[in-house]
C-alpha cells in the first residue's frame, strides 16, 4: 500500500512521521475519513471546505492546494489499486519544541492512507448509551480534531457489548452522536437530528440527509433533547461517510422499531454515492 | 540527541512510528513530563504509578517494567550528556485498523526523549483565563492523555496574550488548573487548589505540595469554586514538574498580591528535587 505523505507517495513501510509530530504527542491535528467510490472521493469539496474551518479554528496551515489534494488522491487510487475505498486525511502541527504551546511548529504535516471499504454491517445495528461525554459548545469538539480519546473509549466500551457502536450525550445530558455517525430519529413523521450546538459533528453525510429529506419532502428538525425524547420514535438511524445509512435496531438492549423513512433516504444516499 | 522507541535508544533522525499509530491518529495514549536532575528522575514512582493508572483507565499496557524503564532513563542522560532535563515519556495503543475502535491494536508505542531543561519564567508571571473549557469529573480527564487539543488551544491563547499561562475553568464555571501546571492559592492563611474531581490533573508537584505544606505546617483545603473566590486570596501559584512553584503576579490584567507562604512552599520544593 502506498501513503501520501506530505507531498509524496511513498511505500507504507515509509509513512512514519517523527516522534516530535504534536499529533502524536498532543493530539493537535485535524482528519477526515472520506469515501472514495469508482475512484472518486465522495463530497470532496464539502470534507476539504470542513478541514479548512478547522484549520481556521486551530490556526493550521493546510499546505497543499485541494487540486493537489486531489491529484495524490486519484494518484493514490491508481497506485494501490483501490477505486472503492475509504480515505482517512490526516493533518497536524507537525514537529516543535516540548511543550503545549504551538509556537515554533510551523510545518506541518499531511497525510493520506487509502483504507479497503469494509462490508456494510448487518442491519439493524444495536448501539448503547456510552458513559461518556462530549463538551456541548465547545468550539473544539466542532472541528474534527485528532484528540478523540472519549470517542476511542465510547467505542471501546461498545466493543466490549458486542454493539455496533455507542451514542454519546454531551455534559448536559442530551443527545449528541454516536461515534463514527450522526445520530437521526423519526417523530411525528420529521426526521430529527441533534443541532451542532448540542456536540453533534457537523457530518458531510448528516448535511446530505438534511438536504435529501428536503427533496424527498419529508420535514426535518434539529432537536437538542436527552434520550428520552426517543420513547416515541418511529425508527432511529446513524449517518456516516463510510457506511451511509445504517437502521438502529436495538438500544441498551431495548427493541427500536423500523423507521418508515430509512429506506428512502439510504436509497437516496446510496444514489448520490453512486453518482460521485 | 538519542531517543528511547520501543526498547531501543536510536538517533532521533531514527526515532519515528509510523503514521498508522493511534497517538497520531486519535491522540490514543498517555503521556508524562518528568524532571531530570543530576541524572535521576524526579519521583518516578509517582510519574509510573500515573501512568499505570491511566493505563488502567485507557486499558493499555505498558510494555516495559519500571526497571527496564529507569535503566533506560539513566541510558539515555548518559547517551545524550543531559543529567539536567524534561522527560517526555508518551506510551500511545500503537498501529491497528482503521476506526475509533482499539480492537487489534496490542503493540502499544512507548517513546521517551530528553529536552533541555527551560530557565524558569521571570516571576512573578501573568495568567489569563482560557476561553476553553475541561470536563468537570470525566475519566479520561483525569488521566494524562496524548488527546490534549483542549490545552495546546489554551496555551495559544496564553501566547497570544504575551503570559506565561492560561487557566482553565471546567464545565461548571470552577477552576480546574493551568495548561501544564496545577493551580493554588492562599487564603485565610491556607494552601487552597481545586479538587480532582473539578478536573484538575493529579500532578506529581501537586501531591508533593500538598504533603511539604502538611510538614511546614501549613494548612491546605480543597475548593471546588468559581475564579470568583480569587477576589480575597493572598497569592496565587503555579505548580509543575517542569518549574516546580511559580508566583502569579497577574491575573487577567490584574494584579495578584505575592502570597506570604510561596517562597517557603518553592524552597521545599526545590529542595525535595536537590535531595532526589
Amino acid at each position: 500500500m502506498h501513503v501520501f505523505l506530505n507531498g509524496r507517495c511513498v511505500p507504507e513501510a515509509e509513512a512514519v512521521v517523527p516522534v516530535s509530530d504534536r499529533g502524536f504527542l498532543y493530539g493537535d491535528g485535524l482528519f477526515e475519513t472520506i469515501r472514495i467510490g469508482r475512484g472518486h472521493p465522495f463530497r470532496w469539496e464539502a470534507h476539504l471546505a470542513r478541514l479548512s474551518r478547522g484549520a481556521g479554528v486551530l490556526r493550521l496551515r493546510v499546505p497543499f492546494s485541494p487540486g493537489d489534494l486531489l491529484a495524490a488522491v486519484h494518484q493514490l487510487v491508481e497506485l494501490n489499486g483501490l477505486p472503492d475505498a475509504v480515505l482517512r486525511l490526516t493533518l497536524t502541527r507537525g514537529a516543535g519544541p516540548r511543550g503545549y504551546s504551538p509556537r515554533g511548529a510551523d510545518a506541518p504535516t499531511l497525510v493520506m492512507a487509502l483504507h479497503p471499504l469494509p462490508a456494510p454491517p448487518a442491519e439493524p445495528v444495536r448501539v448503547i448509551t456510552s458513559s461518556y461525554r462530549i463538551v456541548a459548545g465547545d468550539p473544539l469538539t466542532a472541528v474534527k480534531t485528532c484528540s478523540k480519546i472519549t470517542w476511542v473509549m465510547a467505542r471501546a466500551e461498545a466493543d466490549a457489548r458486542g454493539v455496533h457502536d455507542a451514542v454519546l450525550l454531551n455534559t448536559a445530558g442530551h443527545l449528541a452522536e454516536a461515534t463514527a455517525s450522526n445520530l437521526f430519529w423519526v417523530q411525528d413523521g420529521a426526521v430529527c437530528t441533534p443541532p451542532l450546538q448540542a456536540g453533534a459533528l457537523d457530518g458531510v453525510t448528516r448535511a446530505l440527509v438534511l438536504e435529501l429529506c428536503g427533496r424527498l419532502g419529508l420535514g426535518v428538525c434539529e432537536v437538542d433533547a436527552p434520550p428520552s425524547v426517543l420513547a416515541g420514535a418511529q425508527g432511529v438511524f446513524l449517518t456516516g461517510s463510510v457506511f451511509g445509512v445504517v437502521d438502529v435496531g436495538e438500544w441498551d438492549g431495548r427493541p427500536v422499531p423500523l423507521s418508515p423513512v430509512s429506506a428512502r433516504i439510504r436509497s437516496a444516499v446510496a444514489a448520490a454515492q453512486a453518482g460521485a
